[in-house]
């Protein structure tokens, strides 16, 4: 059987740009007793890929040059040799980005889809809704009353992060980047504000407004100057879960700011960097809890599709130009 | 009865001079019923003064205009109208830089002569071990086995939490300016090893030498360049309590340095800011336990004591020098 792949042609240098991917022809072996062949439906596309991309010492390995890249994705069972799953049903794991390919069953679980659709799995419901969750509650620990501030909020993480902060009890502010999203936050996810730091010119003014007893978490998904300016309205015994910082992945050098510790010193502020599977141990009740709310009405999602397997790239260069609301997906 | 004071004079803008100080005479009236006159013996002096010294918002407040300077004072009890206090007994607590003065007895606690000499209290039984104590314990967290570093080593919270780290188990690599003082680390301090900053010309591979597995818990009391190079030998899921930025306390704006955030996001590393008082309600455990390892001898000291009132200034220039070895105390 023959598959569309798409691989790593050239580790980028700053910004991705198209011609760091190809779209190849493989070919795809009989299965042997045990493994099944399975199909691509939904590939999800994230930001923290963009590290893969470069040959560095991470929490996750590289990307291999003229291999495919792979990452979170939902098929459907197109034949089993195995025990464990029969032809139609719909699993989850970490796979290539091929149309068609062969997994032991090691990788793959199974979903729900009567509980929410297929997508739903790689966002609110799956690595991002977990990432949200373990960073929020477990290193931002928000009690209610208390100020919590996203960048990147109208992402696939932020959207999540807002709407349990909310769930909290807490004042929450986003920070996106159009007018249409943060007025989506607003009318939609029941953010208290956003502001739209494109169309701001002194942002810690505009948080000290937003935020007129500081920050008490900010929940970091970008990085740079904008946190910069969360940063400069910090409340005395904040906590800072660092989850992405999308301003620098395309630096090539280590950009320079302003040092934090003396502010992190003299506020006695926490700041924590974490991947979502530092909390592995933990994954059953997070996923509980994210499908209680998700079940009762009171986390929301948001996605945005992208039709067609060779438009990977594409949907993967779009989330440094912000052109996602939640989580970005591609549909093959 | 006339007193001699140490007063601001003025703000310094960066590193503090003598004219900054004004000594001046004062008049102790006669104590009322409650109260307890008292003779200053040994005057503590701390590296954070520096902050008070600006009019910033801090977790403490600013030392005021002609108003004397104040920290942890020694002090012998001269004449008493209080039932809680006799003549001749010695007491600790946070007093004007004054050769003479009155107290409500309030924050005046009596300290155990027997258990070891009267500075210890301003040293390794005081402020300055539970800082240690806390910041590396509760924060640092060091398990057997682990590499921690500790900056500012010869200092007095440093040359404490080295030897609280080996009492842990870990292996300790100290940074200090001197050759005298990292030979005292590792001689009598029972560091593994020492770095002398002012003689190494790449911080960051004289790190990476001494800490073959990286650096698993970073106790940064200095901040600046040398924290940079640490930071870029820090281990997964490192822990780096934040207890001082001596290197940029005399600033007059906030400095620029390499973003720390990737590197604490693709490792899951700590960072907290903390002071001592935010672990006021486990005091009473803490001094306890460096009682016990002083009284065991696991727990060495070691001071540079100034003698003279009048020194008082130049004993806090002199922190920002590096002259000091442990605690910097004045001898009245």
């Amino acid at each position: 059987m023959t598959t569309q792949q798409i691989v790593l042609a050239a580790r980028p240098k700053g910004l991705p740009v198209s011609d760091d991917f190809r779209l190849v022809q493989a070919e795809v072996p009989e299965i042997k007793a045990g493994e099944i062949l399975l199909k691509g439906m939904y590939y999800s596309v994230d930001p923290y890929m963009r590290g893969r991309m470069n040959d560095a010492k991470s929490y996750v390995p590289p990307f291999e040059i003229d291999k495919p890249l792979n990452g979170g994705v939902i098929a459907k069972v197109l034949e089993s040799k195995s025990d464990q799953f029969k032809t139609g049903e719909v699993v989850i794991g970490n796979f290539p980005w091929q149309t068609a390919f062969i997994s032991t069953g090691k990788e793959a679980r199974k979903i729900d889809t009567g509980l929410a659709p297929p997508s739903y799995y790689l966002g609110v419901l799956g690595m991002t809704g977990l990432t949200a969750y373990f960073g929020l509650m477990y290193i931002g620990k928000p009690k209610a009353g208390e100020t919590v501030v996203v960048s990147g909020a109208a992402g696939a993480v932020g959207i999540v992060v807002g709407q349990i902060a909310k769930i909290q009890g807490c004042h929450v502010v986003g920070i996106a980047g159009s007018e249409e999203k943060t007025n989506l936050l607003t009318t939609e996810f029941g953010f208290d504000e956003a502001i739209n730091y494109k169309a701001t010119t002194d942002m810690k003014k505009a948080i000290a407004a937003a935020c007129p007893k500081g920050v008490d978490v900010y929940f970091d998904n970008v990085g740079g100057e904008i946190s910069d300016a969360v940063i400069k309205n910090i409340a005395f015994h904040a906590r800072i879960p660092l989850c992405g910082q999308i301003s620098l992945y395309n630096s090539t050098e280590i950009p320079m700011g302003p040092r934090l510790q003396p502010m992190l010193l003299t506020r006695s502020v926490l700041m924590q960097g974490f991947i979502v599977s530092d909390f592995k141990d933990s994954f059953p009740e997070g996923i509980q809890q994210l499908a209680q709310w998700v079940k009762e009405g009171k986390l929301k999602t948001t996605e945005t599709i992208e039709q067609g397997f060779e438009n990977l790239p594409q949907a993967l260069l779009g989330l440094f130009k912000g052109e996602n609301t939640g989580k970005m997906i591609v549909e093959a």
